[in-house]
């Protein structure tokens, strides 16, 4: 009898997570991602700040799997899914069936339907988005350095993060700190100090996920960095010159999208009814309703939790679905009794604000400030991937910590003249 | 008095050396690059071929330049110059007037007259196009491995690499070891060791500025690492889908253009006569004939050397050139007397093979193989433009030494189908 043959969809913390689980498992697994690489997301927007290098924190998927050998991975976009017949569809590539499915695609920024936002406010999910941000923000005060029109010079050195959840939160900080220390001294006719940023939350407090002290505590501290907290504001209207909330118009080509999420097409794909955001709804073993042999996890499930609400798209929640989904599917090939339903195990959530600032809600304990930074350092530093990768992010924290300094300053594609009316390749 | 204003254009070697050789000049310098960094280009392949990422060899040119405060450094294309009104034209930014000009702007490939090859044959000068061309190599590999066309799959595992000179042999010898090592384990459909990896030279011999044992050597050691030589063979056509050359035809997608160069466009902008390669002619102190106030430096000047041939377009001939012109500007303004004509200080050149394989020919000495590698990566360490570059590198290599492992294997931007026909993006 021919291998179980077992393809899970994306390579981030849910689909590597259940791959490490089915290494022992007697199938053949084929994991499938848009890219060559696995991603650490929650450093994402130290790509997009220069702060760290794009290989610090991604690693290729096939060179972390080498030795399991069970494994095949293709880099391919799955176009959709034949849950009857049981095969998934590749762009430009041979369809690959299956016995079982992982879908792990997580989630993409949603616009709440004003998708023509999205050209003139990007967003930080790929280390493509990361590098564009990264040449937009590095490159506004390279423009501002060689202009004199004042107005068009505050124009281009105003930065504005939509979004108050954690990506909002650290980027509009590392934004304030680059400008405020790394550059502060780079230039001779703008002061980069006098950049203004500008973070608007629709809801009545940033972090509205963390307990209300540290939603406060967070609101603080990105004020002391100089950066301007805008709650309960939505954002009425986005273009090509600004942006509008409330009663007030801003001036800037700068916006960055941290709002809400929306999970990628995976329900779309097997006709079933989507949660609110667009999610799978899965049973309580992450399956989905009506096809047992096909497991949605992560960011593009949704998955009721105890309290009856869905869990939160954390990577801790894809981790733990991945590797029980990987544990399930092992088992059940094997004849064994299934694990029980899955549960989450919450061991509490972390946001960093600045150099040495940070908020964790571990449960049992609240932090703030530097005992925080550090524990959100540790973490993060143990959770990366690979001991190169923990390597390269110590050594370019270190050297940032101690000089004030970015080593990943490039603007690498920007030949052509960056400015407000610049679009032109050359 | 206003203080005098010198204008550099080009922050490579030639560039930079200048500017720094102005630290203590009584004038202000502005210092104008497409870019905003200085890039360390002798080792731009090891990015192109994932072992290196761009932040290693590439920094802010502002930072370099923090504590020289007699320097401004803008982002900026320069389009153009007026010798007799002394002003330099940037794209998109208002005329830069200069009391002396030095132009340092390099070169770029030539195609010999058939510029039509350049979309199918990419060049390697900038950190973009050596991000575009590690896409195209580890790109293939992924499309080899979902694909089961025998034959489309040996097309796209086929590399060519044209121009025998260091950067070819460079290129060619670490695509080899990346098919032959790194990747040799990491996949389950295809055997990354059967790529083809050929290297085109329409002279006689490899490396044709070496002593003729040293090219020899080359040669043989690219052998044995797997690559076809083909010297004494010019390439007679290129096109979307392969080369023909001699009574060879070739399919590949994977052309990587290394031959020819040419001075980018200063001689015209001065209406100077062009020398032979489209450089500026220079007299002896680096000036442009019929403009005392405007010198060239590096691959975009014509020097005659002490035999009467021009210097080679090689780094430290761009670095003494930039540095010489940084002193006698000095020394003008300061009204003391100026240095004697331009003489260049040969201490050798090199080229690296593969691992712990290189030549170096020293003048007084030729090395080859392990003594040549290691004094090369010696003296590109020494050589790099800071300690966090030389940390990155000396970290990376031992990495890549010790595992063979390369730590930026990553496709960052194929989020669409990579494969011979698929080149629209979704």
């Amino acid at each position: 009898m021919a291998k179980k043959h077992i393809v899970i969809v994306g390579a981030g913390f849910g689909g590597m997570a259940a791959v490490k689980a089915l290494k022992r498992a007697d199938a053949d697994v084929t994991l499938i991602d848009r890219t060559n690489h696995h991603l650490f997301q929650p450093l994402l927007y130290q790509v997009a700040t220069a702060a760290l290098s794009p290989s610090d924190i991604a690693t290729a998927s096939r060179a972390l799997l080498r030795r399991q050998k069970n494994v095949t991975v293709i880099m391919g976009r799955v176009t959709g899914v034949d849950a009857k017949d049981g095969s998934v569809s590749v762009m430009n590539t041979p369809d690959i069936p299956f016995d079982y499915l992982v879908l792990a695609t997580g989630a993409a920024y949603s616009f709440f339907g004003k998708d023509r936002w999205a050209a003139d406010a990007p967003v930080l999910k790929s280390l493509a988005d990361a590098l564009a941000i990264r040449e937009r923000l590095l490159g506004a005060f390279e423009w501002a350095e060689s202009h004199a029109d004042q107005q068009e010079i505050s124009r281009m050195l105003t930065f504005v993060v939509i979004g108050g959840g954690p990506t909002g939160v650290e980027l509009a900080g590392t934004i304030a700190e680059l400008s405020r220390s790394t550059l502060a001294r780079d230039f001779r006719h703008i002061d980069p100090a006098s950049a203004r940023i500008i973070l608007f939350e629709a809801g009545p407090r940033l972090l509205s996920t963390f307990p209300e002290r540290l939603s406060n505590y967070a609101r603080t501290t990105l004020q002391k960095l100089g950066v301007e907290v805008r709650t309960g504001t939505p954002v009425d209207e986005i273009d090509g010159e600004g942006l509008a909330a409330g009663t007030e118009r801003i001036e800037t080509t700068n916006i960055l999208w941290c709002a809400g999420t929306a999970a990628r097409p995976a329900a779309e794909w097997l006709g079933a009814e989507p949660a609110r955001n667009g999610a799978v709804k899965v049973l309580d073993d992450c399956s989905v309703l009506g096809h047992p042999n096909i497991f949605a996890i992560g960011d593009v499930s949704s998955f009721a939790g105890e309290n009856g609400r869905p869990l939160a798209g954390l990577a801790p929640v894809a981790k733990q679905q991945g590797a029980y989904v990987g544990r399930l599917l092992k088992a059940r090939i094997a004849g064994e009794p299934s694990p029980g339903p899955f549960r989450y195990r919450d061991f509490g959530t972390m946001a960093v604000i600045g150099r040495s600032r940070a908020v964790a809600d571990l449960g049992w304990c609240q932090l703030t400030g530097f005992p925080a930074w550090l524990t959100w350092s540790l973490v993060h530093l143990m959770l990366l991937v690979d001991f190169r990768s923990r390597l390269m992010v110590y050594i370019n924290w270190s050297w940032a910590w101690f000089t004030y300094g970015r080593g990943a300053r490039l603007v690498t594609r920007a030949e052509h003249g960056v400015g407000p009316t610049s679009r032109e390749p050359t």
